[in-house]
């Protein structure tokens, strides 16, 4: 068996076996048992059960189902009939509507653990408990849900368990979970004052001082790269006439995450005119001026490249674009910054002939080479590729998946990255980066999608070389991606230590006491001149608890200026996860080197100057 | 009599004359005659006529003033019962409804000029027509408007009049317009390629990559010195729902001008459902949620401050704000970037405890100083005080009051800046700049609002020194005002050429033939290593395009180069505005010149190295 398939098999066998332990916990008549799949770190199961499951609950469950597994119990599995699983499973009514749901044609199998234990199921499973004698497993968690994932539907009890083939890997995998958690970027952007949400704005993020200190720096850094490869920055409305997305396709396709914004009826003060079912009114859509806060920067994008005659001697014109996004999720797919409802992109749409698209998507590879590389993560490259329901020429299809190949070929070898087939967009192929974080995890950031259609639908042409009127094809490009998700990634991904050149404040000045102020103001003006990012403390609080403060905002140099700092004009300097203080710099010497940090952009800090 | 009284009469007498021309070119039974007010620069008459006015009438209608003024007529003042009027202008539709709609106790005057015309009016006028042998006017333009400013009332015809007191004047007045005209930012902004606008977004700026790089500028000069002074820039989300807006008063007291974003019904695919009356269907207002763009960055400070527990000795705190706000208008009332709908404002939110009221505004007028002063503008304030309906303690604001009276007392000494009595807002007095710019046109920019309401709504507290919970006070304070206006203020007051330090691009490199491409680049880099903006022109086109294209665009500087460039690493440089060329600049020190004048922010061009 595959390493995979046997985890596959004994989570799920361990899933019937706390299901039984359950039940003999609870008692088989206080028990409805719903479903247990195995999942990426264990499994679950999903019971209504007489009370909740409370945490002293976790170690009997554990014993029990650690009991039945010495009790070598064999396992037995049974094709069945329909008639005769509605006859087994009668008290229990989430089975019951599992198999009436059933169709007749379907094999139905069921699986005894000894002999009072019995789930209907596909299988496969271990034949005899004992096999699982090595599994290590323990509850992560209990938590609410719902009998087919539907809130109008019973209320159930989710009991999660990690399960790893042996105690080794339990363990290994606990101290990754532990070091997850160390790391969420919900609780460091609470500790290092990055952002905030609020109850009235659900997935949309506050930003708070250091947090928005970061995102500019992210900004900053893009546009530093994106002038040098010719991009050009614009900004279009938040708001369009959803013409605008009827014209995209985007009001058909997209609707169901636009925010629609309808204009209501208002009385002749403006205020909001509400009907007898004290709803606001609006006109008829066909009629009524109806806008949409934006999802995405294309559609405003064409209308730029729309505006004036264009020629191929202009072309490739890269027009990027870093406004405000909306789009909405259920409440239950969001997530602190890596799933929200308001977000920024390094979005870009360039705009080329036929024949640019692999000079441009090289170019963009090396723009993904040097972001990457500067936050330390590794990347790999999947492609997708025509789907059946494309449109637009199939020559033009075969020439550009032909072009991306090649690049990929050069880069990764033939055969060296994922290649989707048929699963690229209907109007073209695509190319998505995953970037590996220091924990191994994989978030897809950076996308290349090639488009042959919107430039159609907004009737977008160039007069080419031979004098004919021809048709662009667009890039859209992000290498962050949403710029909210990215920060949620880095700050994972750095423990909230970051970069020099990317922390919210790079120095902290700690004056020993407040008679040292008058030179740290003259060191702090000196620094800000130097454009280092710096914040000193200027209270009468002790130098350990100033020091102390800055240390969990995370400052990548704690300077301390005492007496003998201000008399030679040098500072002493803490470095962010060295316990060593390097004493006595000149001031001069500390600011070359942070101005060296800030062009370099090296990930990590000197331990000597 | 007064000068402005004098200019008044004469007006309003003339907009008589006029009415009386029209109706004797176009015959008396086809002439419809509404209302004729004077304004700013001359007068106005409605009228309802037979056929559209075009220019070629415009001279008659003038000639035909003319004579009727030559015919020395008497003007005579009468005073009629409702009836009398009634019975004089039956045949006049418009007349008849001004009249009955008149109160009882209303005396009513009618006003003849000559024997055969006759308006109701309430005066005063000139005795006699040849009082006004000296007034010079000529016909502005006609327009369409309707009948009481109501679209489903009578269409009518707006005859506009420039008047001034004599030729003299009347010439200054035309030679201020056509100044203005060519200074207008609707036109300069698609010259110069800064912004644009498109139907599916009606007063809200696409900004073009010239545009948005000017915008930047913009900011990023405000974030320098809000820096220095202490400011914390934060982001806070563009959707709220509506609860934050009960909470601040502004669902009440503002909801005219808010985007409402109300949750929409949606099928189970996340389509939205149209009712029998083809309308997007939601939950009553009571329990739907709904949200809306914000109109202003207050209530996300307040959240903001909100969220941490705050002592004295943080105070002040000072939050600034750039975030995309939203506030509807009626269409009539958009004016290129002058009257938008979507802008961002330099706007911040101190928290002060109130004895640091009187410092910190002196503060922000230091900030005033400098960002105004670096624009080549005066400017002058106006000052509203306590009106009847305020809230809050009457000691606090008699002190807040006096404290900014001190200061502007200070600044323009005692009487040297307007009062508005009454006319600060319920929850505090405010202060309001006014910029002049070189047309001599007064501009709102600068608000500095103290309020006293809001924190009390958002239940905001600090601990005082005494140990105790007190509300903070806050000042709510702009100096550029909305972005969006400040820039088409700016673009008019420098008639696009602006100071070296904010245009779009700082540099135009023009390589002779394209064998100095080569050293174009070398240039370009050079000039980007020192944060020059520049842009090239490395096609064949011949040198006077290339020059031609940066000067249409006013580049502050073109630099050519050629031969003895390339061979001495040397530029020439044409200068904005001025016709010689300064010959071979050793290239060091014209990266010198541009990094001197990105610092300095100087308002004019050097004419030497």
């Amino acid at each position: 068996m595959e390493k995979q398939e046997y985890l596959e098999v004994y989570r799920h066998s361990l899933a019937h076996i706390m299901a039984k332990a359950v039940i003999e916990i609870f008692g088989k008549e206080h028990v409805q048992y719903a479903i247990g799949p195995q999942i990426e770190d264990g499994f679950y199961y999903d019971f209504e059960l007489p009370r909740a499951v409370v945490p002293e609950d976790f170690k009997v469950i554990e014993d029990r189902m650690r009991e039945i597994v010495k009790r070598r119990e064999p396992w037995t599995r049974k094709v069945v009939t329909k008639q005769e699983a509605l006859d087994i499973f009668k008290n229990q009514k989430f089975k019951v509507e599992l198999i009436n749901d059933l169709p007749d044609e379907e094999t139905i199998t069921t699986y005894n653990t000894g002999d009072d234990f019995i789930d209907l199921c596909r299988g496969p499973h271990v034949e005899n408990s004992q096999e699982l004698m090595n599994a290590a497993f323990q509850v992560k968690s209990v938590s609410g849900s719902y009998w087919r994932g539907d809130e109008k539907r019973d209320r159930l009890q989710r009991i999660y368990f990690y399960c790893y083939p042996d105690k080794a890997a339990l363990k290994e995998h606990l101290a990754f979970v532990k070091e997850a958690m160390e790391r969420d970027h919900k609780k460091l952007g609470t500790q290092l004052e990055l952002f905030m949400f609020d109850e009235t704005a659900p997935g949309m993020p506050y930003w708070l001082p250091r947090g928005w200190r970061l995102y500019q720096n992210l900004l900053a850094y893009s546009r530093e790269i994106q002038d040098v490869h010719g991009y050009q920055e614009i900004s279009g409305p938040v708001f369009n006439n959803r013409s605008l997305y009827l014209t995209s396709g985007h009001w058909a396709h997209y609707q169901t995450n636009m925010f629609v914004v309808p204009e209501l009826h208002r009385d002749e003060n403006g205020k909001l005119v509400q009907t007898e079912e004290g709803k606001f009114d609006m006109e008829p859509v066909e009629t009524a001026d109806i806008f949409s806060a934006k999802p995405m920067n294309c559609q405003n994008a064409m209308k730029v490249f729309g505006s004036q005659t264009r020629s191929y001697k202009d072309l490739p014109i890269r027009f990027s674009e870093m406004d405000v996004l909306h789009r909405k999720e259920k409440s239950g797919q969001m997530n602190g910054l890596l799933r929200v409802q308001e977000f920024r992109q390094d979005d870009d749409h360039t705009f080329v002939m036929e024949s640019q698209i692999e000079d441009e998507v090289n170019d963009i590879f090396s723009i993904a080479d040097e972001i990457y590389n500067t936050f330390g993560v590794t990347y790999r490259a999947e492609l997708s590729t025509r789907p059946e329901d494309f449109m637009g020429d199939i020559n033009v299809w075969n020439d550009a998946e032909a072009a991306l190949k090649r690049i990929l070929d050069k880069k990764y070898g033939e055969g060296g990255y994922e290649i989707n087939e048929g699963d690229g967009a209907f109007y073209g192929p695509k190319i998505d980066l995953m970037i590996k974080d220091a924990l191994g995890r994989e978030w897809q950031c950076g996308t290349f999608q090639l488009d042959f259609q919107l430039p159609l639908n907004f009737g977008l042409k160039y007069t080419a070389q031979d004098g004919t009127q021809k048709t662009p094809v667009v890039i859209h490009r992000a290498i962050y991606g949403s710029l909210e998700r990215f920060i949620g990634v880095i700050i994972e991904n750095f423990k909230g230590a970051f970069p020099f050149w990317l922390s919210p404040y790079q120095v902290g000045i700690v004056p020993i006491r407040t008679e040292h102020n008058d030179y740290a103001k003259e060191v702090m003006k000196k620094l800000a001149a130097a454009r280092v990012r710096c914040e000193a403390d200027y209270s009468d609080n002790n130098m350990k608890e100033k020091i102390k403060k800055y240390k969990n905002l995370k400052d990548p140099f704690i300077i301390v200026l005492g007496d003998k700092e201000a008399a030679e004009r040098t500072v002493s300097i803490n470095v962010r996860g060295s316990n060593k203080q390097i004493q006595n710099v000149p001031l001069d010497d500390f600011v070359s080197l942070c101005t060296r940090l800030n062009i370099e952009k090296t990930l990590e800090l000197p331990d000597s100057v």
